[in-house]
């Protein structure tokens, strides 16, 4: 069965496709807004890992969308919620069994509550799957720890393509540098290099 | 790392295994009252998947509370949750990294809220894994379609091991054999073979 894991090339999107991979035909896919290169970060960890990599085109006007939040908020979080209910939409239209992502337990976002699960399902005809839902900070750290070199350090020097990068280049864009840490605390993010093992 | 399964020889817990093999050494768990044999059913399952299997022994006075709960509430929901969480605690006392059992998230009973998943975790000092919990009812029916070769019949034909078997059986012993219809509605249970491949 084919499935599109939505990817950012951190540990917990990383971890989750080595779950899937015991049952499906695992595709990492990272959505771009075409505003930054980040997602050949993303593509650079899959390849370390062994998956298929493709990129989805997202809408410029949900990023718009999405920092404006941000900014009247003054936190991220329910920018990057947004951000990431439109790329599960976007990869549930892909010709696919089954979408994912990599959403834990304690994650306080992005969170896919039971009920959007069941309407992404039943409007796109297709399984979503969140693999660690059931997996706890603790678990998913030892087994990044087990499984996974990773590097550590501040969101801003770490390479991903969580939209994180897109979205902090889009708020320099539209309400200059000093944006960014009205908006993102200092906070460390981590970046798959490929197996230990 | 040492993972401890709360094991009925079901579709459910049988995926879980398979899940969790990736990255545990994983041990079937069947917890008995010692009111039945039914746990010989999860014992061949296991087998027959290459497991190892344990059982442990369950406090019989939790058995006789969800019997009251379910004789009282008229259907058994309250009851199994009751012996479900009586079932993890008693893992979580056995010396593993973690433990796991196979809620899906559409199960309406039993179910582990994120706060007692962290209660147990917290006082027990182990990981609780519901590897299940991110995977809806379509997604682990074709799972198993692929996996297993499974048998399906109502619940009382059905040889499988969770606590159903002997709670049905204790409710015979204290209300009289019309108890088990008036608590129990007819429903389909599985038991797993093996697998297909």
């Amino acid at each position: 069965m084919e499935l599109a894991l939505l990817y950012s090339g951190g540990k917990d999107s990383s971890l989750a496709a080595l779950l899937l991979d015991r049952f499906y035909d695992v595709r990492c896919v990272t959505g771009t807004f075409g505003l930054t290169d980040d997602y050949e970060h993303a593509e650079a960890a899959a390849e370390s890992l062994g998956f298929p990599f493709d990129t989805v085109e997202l809408d410029q006007a949900v990023a718009g969308e999405a920092v404006e939040l941000m900014q009247e908020d003054g936190f991220p979080r329910n920018g990057i919620q947004r951000v990431h209910e439109h790329a599960l939409e976007t990869i549930a239209e892909l010709d696919v069994d089954a979408i994912a992502d990599g959403t834990r337990r304690d994650d306080r976002v992005p969170t896919i509550s039971r009920a959007q699960a069941q309407s992404l399902e039943d409007r796109h005809d297709v399984d979503y799957i969140a693999p660690l839902s059931g997996f706890g900070r603790h678990a998913v750290d030892r087994l990044v720890d087990d499984t996974f070199e990773v590097e550590q350090g501040p969101s801003e020097e770490i390479p991903k393509a969580d939209y994180e990068g897109e979205l902090r280049a889009l708020l320099v864009e539209e309400h200059g540098p000093g944006a960014v840490a009205d908006v993102f605390p200092d906070h460390e993010q981590t970046y798959v290099h490929g197996r230990t093992d």
